[in-house]
C-alpha cells in the first residue's frame, strides 16, 4: 500500500511566515505545583502553538496532543522551559508558545470562626520560546470586595460596595508563588473574599470592608506600588474591574509598569 | 436536469416521532413594541422548531429563515401568534416553537439630578401553538441592588450588598408590559439600578438601599406576593441570584406560582 | 458580649414558602468514579438549594458550604443521596436539591495507529429529594460529527459536516456508567471524535463520516431508539445541536421519552 | 445645605498614574454607517476609558455615560475623533479610549436560488487619543466554511470541513469598508457562509468547499497576501480558528504584518 501523502509538508509558495499556528481550547486535567500541599490536580484549558517557516503549507497538528499527553503530570511554572522545549522539537519549529489557563484552589479560614474550605483563583501561564529565549507570563485573578470612599463619604449610612476581580499579570527575575499575588491584592482589597462566613465571621468582614473604602483605581495603585517594591519582578500590570452593585455596568482601572510613569 | 432528490421527505421507519426539530442561535435586527416610544430596534437571538412525524425523515431548515426575513419588523408579543401560525403552516407541521431573548431598553432618569440615559434589561417570549392552542411565556431579567439585612442588623456600621438579577416568567390572561414587570421588581428591590448617577444621586441610592435590606429570600417572595394580586397573570416563577460581594459564588431563590403553597 | 442575631430564623409573615433557596456557582475540585480507573479527579461548578418553609425569613447559607468542604472527596452517582440527606438534615429543611457540572475525562485511542489522549465529555448530576423521595437526573453531553445526508445525495462530491453536541438526560432504575452513554451516542453518529489523529486516523474518520451520513434528526432518533432497549433506564431525553459548517447558526432537534409517542 | 465632597478630585500622593480608567460592557442601541443601505441600527457593548495624572484620587464615572447619552444616534468610524475628543475634553484627560462591539449586518442571497435575508458579523472599533494622536484598529470577524486539504487528498472519499472564525484587525490610511474586509475574507474561504440555503444552493456550496480546500494556516495567509495588496492598510493582523469537525478542540493560525516578515 502507497504511503498516504504528507500535505502538510508540501512547499508553499506564498512566501508568508505565519506567526503562531497550532491548537487552541483543549481541556486536559493536570497537577499544578502549589505551596502548601505540594502539588493539587485541576482541569486545565490549553493552546499550543509554534511558528511555521514561509516555506511550509501546513503544521501537524496532531504532535501538540502528543506532548500533552506526555506531560500532564507535571505541568508547573518550573516545568514550562522544558515543555516548550519538547513541542518546539517534536514540531521542528523555531518557536513555541503554550497558554494554560485553570482554577487554582486555595484552602481558606474564616477570619473569626476558623471555618475552612477551599477558594478557587483563576491562574493563567503564558509560555514563549522565541529567538532562544525563554519568558513566562503569569497572570492570577483574586476576587475581592471594594467599597466605595465617595458612596461611604457623602451618605450618612452604608455605602455601596461589590465583587471585583484584579488580575495581576508579571513577569518574575526569581519565582513568586501564586498564593504571593493572591496575599498582595487581597491586603490591599476593602476586603478578601471567603468560602464560608458564619455570623461572627460576616459582621467582621462587613465592618472590615466599610473601614477600608476603595476605588477601583486605589485597587490598581495600591497593588502596584507593593508589586514595585518587590525586586523578584521585572514587569506587571494590575486590572481591576468592579462590578457595580449601583450599576448595570462595571468600573474599570489599568496599570502596566512599563507605562504608567511614577511621578517623582 | 433531473430535479434533486428531496432527502428530508423521504420515509423514515425507526417510528419515532420528534419533538422539537428546527434553528438555534440565529442573531436578526428586529423591533419589539415600547411603551413610551411605540417601538424600538434591537438584536434578537432566536430559536425556532417545529415536531416532525415519525413518518419523516427531515425538515426543511431553510424555511425558517424564510418566515424570519419576511417579519423581522413585525415582532411583538401581540405578532407570536401569527409567526407561529406561518411557522407551522410553511413547514407543514402540527407545532411550532419559537423562542427570542434580545435586551430591551427602557430610558430612565437618575432620582436626584435627573441624568438620563438607556438601561438595559434582558427579555425573552417563548412562544408555542401545540394542540391548537398559542401559549406564551414572558422572561424579563431585571438587575438591582440587594443589601443584606443580616449584615445590616449585626453590624456597627456598613451593610455588604451586590448586584443582583431578579427574573419573572410568566403566563397572562390579559396584556402585561415588559415595563410593568420592571416596575414591580424594582420596588421591591433594596434599590434600583441607573445608568448615570451624579453625586446626589450616589447618596440617594446609597442611603435607600441601606434603608431597605432584602435576602434573595425577601426578593422572590415579595415580587411574587406583588404578582398574585395581578388578575392578568395566570402563572409566574421568580428567581433572584445575588453576585455577593463577600463570596465568590451566588446566593439564589426560586418561586413558582404552580408548586409554592401559599400558607392560610 | 450580647450574641449576635439570627436574623435568618425571624418570622416571616408574608406566608409564601420558596421551593428552592441556597448556593450557585461554586467552584470545588471533587472526586468522581471512573469506570476504568475507579475514580477520577476533576472541577466541578456545583449548585445546592433546600426549600424555605414559610415561616422562616431565611436561610443559613454557610451551612451548604460546610456540608460540601465534609464531602469533597466522595462524590458519585452512589453517594448523592447521602449528600443530599446530609444537606436536608444540616440546613432542617424537608427538601433538598444539588446540581453538579464537571468535565468527565475519557482516555481514548485513535482507530488506526492508537494513539492515545484523554477527551473530555460535560457531565450533570441533578440530584434531589422530596417527599420523602429520592430521583437523579444525569445528564451527559457527548461531541461527535455528523455528515449531512441531504448534502451527501445531492452533491458530485463532499458532503458538509460539522461537530455536534448530543446531550442525553436519563432517569436509571438500575445503575448506567456515564462511559455506557458516551458509547451509545458515538456509535450512532456520523463519526465519534478523537483527541489524537494521526494521518491514516485522519482517512479513516473521513471516510467514516461520509460513509455514515445523519441528519440532526437522526442523531435524536438512533439514540432515543437505542436507549428505549434499556431496561435500567426509566425515562430519557436526547438534544442534538449541529454547528452547521455552511451558517452561522445551528440545527437543533429534541427528543422526551415521555412525549414523544412512538407510532405503532 | 453642604455641597457633597468631591472625593475623587482629592489628592492623591502615592504617585501613580492611571493608564486607563473608566467603564466597562455597557449595553446601548447604536446607528451605524452602512455601505449598502446608508445606515444600520444594532447593539453594542461599550468601553470607555481616559488616563488619570497621578495626582488625582478618581474618575467622574458618570460623566462617560452622559457622553454616551449624547453620541448613541451617530456612532460610526468617522465619528470616532469627534467622541474620544468629547470624553477626553469631559473628563479632563489627557488621553481617551473607545472600545465598542456590535453584531453587523449585511443581507446576503444564496448563491442559486437567490433567497436573502440577514447574516450577522461581529466587528469592534478601538478608538485612541494619546499624545494628541488619533489611532483607530477595526476588527471584523467573518464565519466561514473551511474543508481540510490533507483529509480531502489522503481519503478515498469526503473530506472534514467546519466553521471556522476568520478575524481581521487592521489600520487603516484611507477609509476601508467593513464589506470589503467580509469580502476578503469569504473569498479566499472554502465557502461562505450564507442565512438561507435552498436545496440546489446547498449542492453549490458543497461543491464548491470541496473543490477549495483550505488549511486554518491557508486562510491567513490568503487573506494577508491580499491585504497586503491594499494601500490603504497601514497595519493588519488575520487569525483563523476551525471548530474542527474531528476534534473537541480548535486548530489555530495567526499573521501579524509587523512580525511576520514576507520572505524575497
Amino acid at each position: 500500500m502507497e504511503p498516504l501523502q504528507d500535505v502538510q509538508s508540501q512547499w508553499d509558495d506564498r512566501r508568508l511566515a505565519i506567526d503562531k499556528v497550532g491548537v487552541k481550547d483543549i481541556r486536559y486535567p493536570i497537577v499544578v505545583k502549589d505551596r502548601s500541599r505540594g502539588t493539587q490536580r485541576t482541569v486545565a484549558s490549553i493552546n499550543m502553538y509554534v511558528n511555521l517557516p514561509h516555506h511550509f503549507k501546513g503544521t501537524h497538528m496532531s504532535r501538540f496532543l502528543e506532548v500533552l499527553a506526555e506531560h500532564d503530570e507535571a505541568i508547573s511554572i518550573e516545568s514550562m522551559p522544558d515543555l516548550l522545549g519538547k513541542i518546539r522539537e517534536r514540531l521542528s519549529a523555531e518557536e513555541a508558545h503554550i497558554e494554560l489557563e485553570f482554577p487554582y484552589f486555595v484552602r481558606k479560614s474564616a477570619p473569626v470562626s476558623g471555618a475552612t474550605a477551599l477558594m478557587d483563583y483563576r491562574v493563567r501561564f503564558f509560555g514563549t520560546l522565541q529567538d532562544g529565549r525563554y519568558r513566562m507570563i503569569l497572570e492570577v485573578m483574586v476576587p475581592v470586595t471594594t467599597l466605595c470612599p465617595c458612596s461611604k463619604e457623602i451618605s450618612q449610612r452604608g455605602a455601596h460596595n461589590q465583587r471585583s476581580h484584579v488580575t495581576v499579570r508579571l513577569r518574575f527575575r526569581r519565582f513568586v508563588w501564586v498564593e504571593e499575588i493572591i496575599e498582595r491584592v487581597e491586603k490591599n482589597a476593602s476586603c478578601q473574599l471567603y468560602p464560608i462566613l458564619k455570623r461572627p465571621d460576616e459582621k467582621y468582614v462587613t465592618e472590615m470592608a466599610y473601614d477600608n473604602p476603595r476605588f477601583v483605581e486605589d485597587m490598581v495603585r495600591s497593588v502596584a506600588a507593593d508589586l514595585e517594591q518587590d525586586p523578584r519582578i521585572a514587569w506587571f500590570s494590575v486590572a481591576a474591574e468592579n462590578f457595580e452593585s449601583i450599576h448595570n455596568h462595571s468600573a474599570f482601572a489599568f496599570i502596566d509598569s512599563a507605562t504608567s510613569q511614577r511621578a517623582t
